[in-house]
């Protein structure tokens, strides 16, 4: 295959299959597939940040141009790797750089506290897009806020706790002997509230529960008030401007106060549109941590999402919310 | 002290100084202060960064307020820890996280080569902003684009390059045996091309040197053609803008095409405005690493900065430029 006609294949695929990455994900979608032969989707979906169904979709029609067939994974034919070869990429992937934020052994014994608590849990709601984070990232997501600063004295808002994150963050407290001022949770579950609540319960963690849908207004006592949110929202572009723009109403009217946002890759033209809403809100990113969070079970973002930190501005302020439209991603089908 | 007066005394400060963080900027230096007693005003300044020149504002300030005195670094008083007390830090930092992309040790032999290769380069000119990396974080560099495939079989710009990162690139090409295919490098500087050119003679690489002014109109044959750029800008938001924009003008006009922007911690509102003029540009962001490059020597951003990823959108555009706006920050004085 000469470089012309390879080319002219993988604008074709982006094209039917309506891929926002453009041949560009095509043709990274058969790197990964000749780096690792016989890869199962999920994994590639995790390689290439592409969700599962897209990826079903490209997988089809390339089987139909006969660049790939299927054992127990997929694997190139040869056809498909003179594509490559065409456009300059020669084999295996001699290169992986180990990167990420490494779980610090001494917090290993907190790590089991949790996973006993666990066991005890609500399952998930999936009507409400609740996904549950595995204890390790439960447990990285406090020592990262630890990490920053944003625990110690500090009033923090969890918008949405299906992930029992303030119980991670008061598990560490307890361990280093370094407490929040204050950790309030909203949830528009009250199964969740009532099971932080039976946790909680036996500390003397100062620990409030609001249980509240977030498309109505917020109560007074909760705007203006916090050094620091922490939200995982809906992902959906909606749910991410209504759950970002109520922490940003959250926090104190001053400079440098934090915001913890958990959320998956989206497409491209996605990406500018949540990056831009969080702009207009006057949020400064400082950080964005691929992968950080692991999620468990198989869900269509493959169980990986990334950690976005920001600070606040003197002109940061929420955005206006229209309450009518869908925020979770079951309702938008 | 309580935390009334607390509060008051961080207000002040950052009123007085005029700092863009706020009491929150205050209360971090406080509090590192008190993590590393006797802290040197350099570490601070990366700790919390925040430029040397505002650290040293602040510590007077803070001298007069008899929160802090000098001995051989920085030490807070009794009322200092008191103020601390009050507003709910109670003493060391006990957790600090590892993190980054670590460094693989099968390429130690190229950055030795490349250090070799060093000892003739030529002198940073600090009037052009130049600023050399290590040579760690070279082959870094090179090793993340080889990661994210955006190295073998593509089109690579860099725009400036007096940190030799096309060199790192090159070296790193060799050792893997997967090659670019052409990497340009287009700077104002033809003493760095000169020396690319003694360099890369040797070799078999496909590499293009083009000695030009950015502030002036790209080559036609510069446009839309690549499928990479790099670079390190000036520190300036100008600088930015201009580096960034010249790099979405010279890539192809596809979806996924990848930008690696090196580039420091700002105040919080000129970070918005930086995120702002890449969104204007239709750039996704992917990826913030907090002080991904080294810097040899003491500068005034404390020898760190951010590698940013993006890659672009349908809609990727460059940004009109007015080209008599100062870039460089020794220009800005």
């Amino acid at each position: 295959m000469d470089i012309e006609e390879a080319n002219l294949t993988l604008s074709r695929i982006a094209l039917k299959t309506n891929l926002s990455e453009g041949p560009e994900g095509i043709g990274k979608i058969l790197r990964n597939i000749n780096n690792i032969k016989g890869i199962p989707i999920h994994d590639l979906s995790k390689a290439v940040s592409i969700p599962v169904p897209v990826i079903a979709a490209i997988r089809k029609e390339m089987e139909k141009d006969g660049l790939l067939t299927r054992d127990s994974g997929m694997i190139l034919t040869h056809l498909g790797e003179s594509l490559l070869k065409s456009i300059g990429v020669s084999g295996k992937k001699k290169l992986f750089l180990d990167h990420g934020y490494i779980f610090p052994n001494f917090l290993k014994d907190i790590k089991l506290d949790l996973e006993q608590i666990y066991k005890n849990r609500p399952e998930p709601n999936f009507s409400l897009d609740q996904s549950h984070v595995d204890s390790v990232t439960a447990i990285m997501r406090a020592a990262y806020l630890y990490h920053h600063d944003a625990v110690e004295g500090r009033k923090i808002l969890l918008l949405g706790d299906d992930d029992l994150t303030s119980i991670a963050i008061i598990l560490l407290s307890q361990e280093l002997k370094m407490y929040p001022k204050e950790i309030h949770v909203i949830d528009i579950d009250s199964r969740i509230l009532d099971f932080i609540e039976t946790v909680v319960g036996k500390t003397e963690i100062n620990c409030k529960l609001t249980n509240a849908d977030l498309r109505e207004p917020m109560d007074e006592d909760l705007r203006s008030q916090f050094d620091v949110f922490f939200t995982d929202p809906p992902y959906s572009i909606n749910g991410f401007k209504l759950f970002v723009s109520k922490g940003v109403e959250s926090l104190k009217n001053e400079s440098g106060k934090y915001g913890f946002i958990n959320f998956p890759f989206r497409p491209p033209d996605e990406t500018v549109e949540i990056f831009n809403l969080m702009n207009h809100m006057g949020l400064a990113l400082q950080e964005i941590i691929n992968g950080f969070n692991s999620y468990v079970g198989a869900q269509i973002y493959s169980g990986k999402s990334n950690m976005i930190r920001c600070v606040t501005t003197f002109n940061s302020k929420p955005l206006y919310i229209d309450k009518s439209l869908p925020i979770y991603t079951a309702s938008r089908k």
